[in-house]
């Protein structure tokens, strides 16, 4: 299916992400809620909760699982979350013996959030390499095209000449405190999710302290209490993101207000028009706009997501994966599409 | 990929709709273009702006044709719209001579708006279809259930006694209304969209509104002069499903609060969980309300697209396709999830 | 205070509108509640449900009844609602003999939505007589300069050239779709509130239908049973005022970058600069935009409201306070900026 | 007028803060704009870049300069922003001489962020004094009540027996995030905007940035660069206050479904109702419910105003002055019903 066009075979060329993308399909998250499952056998085996035998066989067959998709659609229309079946299947796959070991003292959302965890690293990794490689872009152009002048605008009017360093310093400096915001983030918010029923980690006693601290050193995530029902990380991520595509939406809107006057800026690389072949649209320059407009709205969903009644709200939860996914790629491909337009920044400004 | 919920392998299980995401597929979209294009070469050649014989091929490729989905996404990433390469692709395969006939006076967004279109009349109808079933379900609890009492609540207390009429009447009243203003959308504001490169049917010269009335006739749309710039149908129906959607999720909050009291409504088909045995989750009530937090979050979206600039605004364009599919797939989930959830209250307030 | 834009002793000059927060003052919503309670009084005396004596009194009372504001502010705090406190203290000010019969059998949410219904019916008047004024502005300029040519844009470039007609006609048609919709609305959703405790009218007995129709004929509102949990009247009515500022939205936009451009518009009446002195700015142009913007976010506040939970939701129905008055202000705002630039259009286009 | 509910007599009692509604009043911005002109009249003179007789008499006018509001309150209707009117009343108030000294090298932009940045320290450390204050009280609790054993529930479902400090620590936790988020905010973010007509400190040569850091270390801000068209501090900001109240919202939703079920909890100050004097209203968890879901739709409509064209957009900054103060008033409100309400809280859980 392709409701979404970030997923549709021909409009994610346009505004979705292949990479950022990746960490949302189904697989990326079956894998790493196995690799969930295989750290917390090790993990309970270590600390002899279940047996260390148990914990290699889990291990092993998780390394090779693969899931039947079709039963976990349809159990996750029943139980409002894949873990049950998929543990199901999972155990199944371990055999009675070893299976019994699998998913000890955990719950439903200790997987699915620790997977989202794991995957919102590399989601983090790769946001900073592209802002990286935008800065460097943004420098080269400051290099080339600096020294150039061109009209500031204030109010959509011709106010006084500034340089074209002027301008591009608007674009640079938020890029750069993104990046320090999305480093404190990567520090402190990336944590493991473990908690058990209903939070208190019940079923392992004592155990679950330190079941838990290995854990999240298995999976390189903080070690934090459980948070099942503390939403602000993703509040605040969801935040980050929609700066990020804000800043570049203000590039975008920039670029294409001066594509249209026309005179201060030399683009390659527009777009074609099904009826007028002399055009050349500065698609990449709107899209940005799209992209931060569509994520300002999706910020709102966010948000209200955070009002997470008692222990596990499925509502609120729901509407997470409803839209985080769809803020994530909508970022990657803002800062893809920013670096493609920087690059086809012939020239700008009058020498 | 499957970055949105709604296309995912198992989560669409949950939150999708397979039979509105059917009107969101590529293919269906291709296929509503091409029917486009066949209507209009066909109403052309009727005023005889092109050969009669150019029209029956074009009818006859469009009937089979299949484009190339690789190029369609990478022009798309170009051009920030598939027309053009869909046409290009459409040309090659009638040849020159019939080729050049193909698409004539009409621009991206006339193929575009009025496949939307196209589509959307089908949503609409299957939207009513459910809308329909679903009053009938809440008339059957009524018939079964209404005369009971149950405690009315307001501000989340314990008010008075109501009947179970009461509480249904709250469900069903806004429905028939949504029906009544999706009918009158559906009458007024399903039209054809023509309007050639800058809206002013300019290449087909004095024939073009001829041209526009039979296109519409044999599209079964209304016949209206081109709306390229002017989006408030479009921000109408997404208010609309949001008044849908809305409408159930107060249903679903309230099956929801009522399942978590526990004593007065018994419901089948609960959701399991992986660490709790004996929990019944009701889990299309929590559902419903996800959904309906979701669209109107997006409904912000598609309201900021609005402000659609000049005769077309690339920028508030793509801003409606990231948003609209997920809102109509959204609404169709509701009603879905609704239908079952109504289906499964085995019992309701007290004798 | 002046938290909001809209009640600020200096930005209400630019953003706000004084005949729209008119129907939104303190003053405006107890003159409303008192008249609900005197038509109350009144209906319930001709069905011999209160002595017509005391109707009369009450009747006396409401003409003239100033509360203590303070004790209202205090009493809200704590209840949730103001009318428990003023009906205290109108049942005070009427005595004790007539005071027993003052609100009879209503509620607090049948004398608010009432009084917000009746005031509405006032901002649909007066919203729709701006639309009047708008459409005759548009069709002046039409008439000056609709014959002229510009630049049409498409994707913010040069497209071809357009009459000026056209583009009027982007501005001019959804606003008549919007008096359409506003017509309608009027006509069905204008709708008296009365259910009391939990909305069945408990308290009045058989005579309640009654009294319901004639206090619905006395108040010049729709009779129709109660819908306190029902919101979507109001939902939809949010929707219209976001889609009647998106479309003035639009043109803003549209005049601010043919401002910018500068060759095809002359305007009258643009603002000052601290900095300098040779700029114009377009400022109703560019406040078109924010006001288009800003109903477009609190929409998505106002359908997040239809999740109202049992038969009374304070939670939703707070959030209702928060947001409507300033969109409907919002609204008012907007079409006096778009009346106030479009008669500062000079020339447009050019001969 | 009072079209605002933070903004109304008796509406106010309920969702607003006295306390930080007074950094928004007309006269708050007034005094921090006066602070601004007279500190870079100072900071100009210690330059030697106007007369420091100059800076001293404008420092005398401003201690006690009262603005003809009703003139900028037309000034800003006209001009789109106070600050052209205000410094044409305090140079006629310095007279001929003096006046042209005043606001040397300044825009609007520099006197109305600045004076917002002033303020937005204020709310600060409000909103800490009240997150401190808050921790407390959750303490408080969590020394009575934490040992205490209450049910768990996962989707709305009675799921395991959980103690009263898990539940508190879910309150708590975001809370003490949210003062470090605030204080990170308020140590980097606080700065100074001066940056002159275009934002290049053209008018005051090569002293404009030494200018610049003798007028922030005056007005105890952070010296950087200007920042008028990067608006992801005020972003970022804005996020905080619906992470605040979200999490609060949290906290309300939690106690009015306690309430609901009844047995688990005893609260004090619950609000009457106008037909059912049995009922005791948890009136300010619920309010805390919708302050959370309104900043959070507010929040969209701040994400949006990123988008900021050129040096500086009219139509993104009016809507950060539509949007930023009820958020900050939204937050001190729901800190000041939380307090509230977690201070009537008699007991909670099972002994």
């Amino acid at each position: 299916m392709s409701v979404s066009a970030f997923d549709h075979p021909f409009l994610s060329g346009l505004v979705g992400d292949t990479e950022t993308a990746a960490f949302f399909t189904a697989n990326a998250d079956i894998k790493a809620m196995l690799d969930f499952e295989m750290a917390l056998a090790s993990s309970e085996a270590a600390e002899g909760s279940i047996p260390v035998l148990a914990a290699e066989r889990i291990a092993e067959v998780c390394a090779h699982f693969a899931p039947d998709m079709e039963k976990l659609r349809i159990a996750t229309a029943r139980d409002g979350v894949v873990v049950p079946e998929l543990i199901r299947q999972l155990r199944e796959a371990c055999g009675p013996e070893v299976g019994r070991h699998v998913h000890k003292g955990a719950t439903s959302q200790d997987v699915v959030d620790t997977s989202l965890m794991l995957r919102l690293r590399g989601v983090a990794a790769l946001l900073e390499d592209r802002m990286e490689k935008l800065d460097s872009a943004f420098a080269d152009l400051d290099k080339s095209f600096g020294h150039h002048v061109m009209m500031g605008h204030t109010r959509m009017q011709a106010a006084i000449e500034i340089k074209v360093s002027d301008r591009i310093r608007a674009w640079c400096e938020p890029l750069a405190r993104h990046r320090a915001r999305l480093e404190a983030f990567a520090e402190s918010a990336l944590v493991l999710q473990f908690g058990g029923a209903a939070g208190t980690l019940d079923a392992l006693g004592e155990e679950g302290v330190v079941v838990r601290e290995a854990l999240a050193e298995d999976l390189g995530l903080g070690n934090h209490a459980q948070w099942q029902s503390q939403r602000d990380r993703l509040g605040e991520l969801a935040g980050l993101l929609s700066l990020i595509t804000g800043s570049l939406g203000k590039f975008g809107q920039d670029i294409a207000l001066l594509a249209e006057a026309g005179s201060e800026i030399v683009l390659a690389g527009g777009g074609a028009s099904s009826a007028m072949a002399h055009k050349q649209n500065p698609v990449a320059a709107e899209v940005l706009v799209s992209l931060a407009r569509f994520n300002a709205a999706q910020l709102s969903g966010m948000h209200q997501a955070l009002v997470h009644e008692q222990e596990r709200s499925g509502a609120a939860w729901t509407l997470e994966w409803l839209t985080l996914p769809q803020m994530a790629v909508s970022t990657g491909a803002s800062l893809r599409l920013a670096l493609e337009l920087a690059g086809n920044i012939r020239s700008i400004g009058r020498d």
